[in-house]
């Protein structure tokens, strides 16, 4: 494997074929300053092109996931004037934190969201863009933009993914902060765990189901998920189907069906 | 502002930044007949271009919400004979509701929705295109068109949106009657209190938080929400990204930003 | 009506406009060999063209709804040499699965689900196209494809059409196993009966619903429900007066409004 990406704002660390990145500004809560989001690309970069890789584990440290945007730098970019010429500058970092989202999604690791404390704004978008989100029932979420004259821009097309449109219009328009149970049922997360120990059993749980799934099968599955709805279902199903035969016929493919036949673990299942 | 619409169907009364609907024809249980949507569309017409109108309550006087389409109209619609040429004047009334669901849904303010009694056929379309859905529990709902041997034409595609398409297929192809609680868990409304007191407090707190929300905010994150799905993501990524800068470089995102750091309400909150 | 098509894995029974079909390969767990896709095809090719044909009810022999793939055809697929030129066979056969999904999707019948036992990989992906999804409690679900190390390749658009993506990331990418009660709750299916009386209660039940629904128009409306997503809403909503003219107009339409109207039974209720 490569050598893990140099990052300030981010602790890495690797086990098996897992990776956990942790968001390491609690002085700021762990706010999505451009340092954080620059550090996180580089992971995406370090990720995209190891196929050894198969789970990512993301959280913050100190108890937070993500106390949202970076306010203070909100105010110093509006009282920087415009450019004589050119785009906003304003419109352009917007814009590449949705590229950042729009590439945290498409990740070909299985992304496991572990969120406690709390995930407002540019934190709750994120969250939306993990394929398991665990969530301690004390969480506290809120899409809170709106209250500070600001719309969730980037955010808004992946809370509608997530939650569908009829939440993402009451808890945009509404500002409403709601903890973790609401989170549950509105399915922006998949587990609300009431306390530490049972968000880390549950977290254990959610690995070793990971790791029963072949890698490969998990990648190719998760870029048919995310390619429905983009293009017409009759294109989608064409590349999928031919997804499916490289899979059979490459070596996870005789690997588990041997397995399953055999009545054996697979070989890639590393956890158990 | 501009002066209230003249209309006969409909209570209005303005209240700050809020302006209240009620639809007053008891006598049909508020059926959706020609001058109802007629009068809708005038509202339409005077919230569109009202910036200082922040919120609009939607309901039905005498405790129903809406009892459905005009039963009697459809039967003195098919006595009329076809015209000889040009085409079919039901399909045609038909459609034009259908471009009043989407006028209303695409409204600037926040819409919110007060249902109690009944909310059938298009009724429960209506329902469909409120930002935020505050039910009784003891509110009837029904998809009731197929029984009438009629598809609930116009309305599907906005009761998919809702709720999503498996609880679509099951309330279109079954004519199910359901209450609020079941309308709660599916997703058709936020809320569903189970007596008058708490409809009303329910109520006031969600028009509380609306108005900790900037207005000019609230109107372009409802363009976002709206706009995905229809475009490609990242088209809807660029023009939320110009949003982002117009609002933050505008007086709510400096008012906001700065009442956020200096730890007060924005100006633009009324009640408290 | 036409005769039965003649099938070798499926029990075929007509009782008035309900079709009831039957998985019926026990041995295999009644899994989504060849043959059954192609006896399932043959169904929809009698359906498609029986205009009295209203309702179809789906379930499997034996107390087993659907295994899944059929695994030891499988490993004789990735065993066969692939052919010197044209198209992988693997490939193909995956796609057709796909027709068929498509095709079974859009029956112009009612389709109720009736789902015991397992519904795993391909059986789950049945459940997805079924109008109306019954399960006991204790049916086992899974899409357990990556576990196997291949994706969920024809079944995956469907999965996120029926319970949206992000259900659908959790379950495809951890292979999941939940029961019925986690089912219902994700909405996969839209009913969990702890027992056979109580199942087979809630099909009568969800029987005479049906019946109380004009064919024609819950055709009609199965229709348009599909259609959402596919083309712009205006296109939608465009093609959906036109159904909804032609619906009052012709003898459903009459027949509904003018039983509405004198309190009386449609003709076309055939069970009370």
């Amino acid at each position: 494997m490569a050598n893990l990406p140099s990052v300030s704002t981010l602790l890495l660390s690797l086990e098996g074929s897992t990776l956990r990145v942790t968001i390491n500004r609690p002085e700021t809560r762990n706010a999505m300053t451009d340092e954080v989001v620059a550090d996180l690309h580089a992971v995406c970069g370090f990720a995209e092109h190891e196929a050894g890789l198969r789970t990512l584990v993301l959280r913050g440290a100190d108890g937070t996931f993500c106390a949202g945007g970076d306010i203070k730098g909100f105010r110093r970019s509006f009282e920087t004037p415009l450019p004589e010429k050119g785009p906003d500058p304003i419109a352009e970092f917007n814009r590449s934190f949705g590229n950042f989202l729009v590439r945290f999604n498409a990740l070909p690791q299985t992304v496991v969201g572990v969120i406690e404390g709390a995930a407002f704004g540019g934190g709750l978008g994120l969250v939306c863009v993990t394929d398991i989100a665990i969530a301690r029932t004390d969480t506290r979420f809120a899409l809170s933009e709106t209250g500070l004259g600001i719309p969730p821009a980037q955010i808004a097309p992946f809370v509608v993914q997530r939650v569908g449109l009829t939440t993402a219009r009451r808890i945009a328009l509404s500002g409403a902060r709601f903890k973790g149970d609401a989170a549950l049922e509105m399915g922006l997360v998949h587990y609300a765990c009431a306390d530490e120990a049972s968000l880390e059993a549950t977290l254990d749980r959610v690995l070793g189901d990971i790791d029963r799934c072949a890698p490969g099968a998990n990648a190719a599955t998760k870029r048919i998920l995310l390619d429905v709805g983009t293009r017409h279902v009759s294109q989608v199903l064409d590349d999928a189907s031919l997804a499916f035969a490289r899979a059979l016929r490459g070596p996870e493919g005789q690997e588990g069906v041997s397995a399953f036949l055999e009545k054996r673990s697979a070989k890639w299942v590393e956890r158990t």
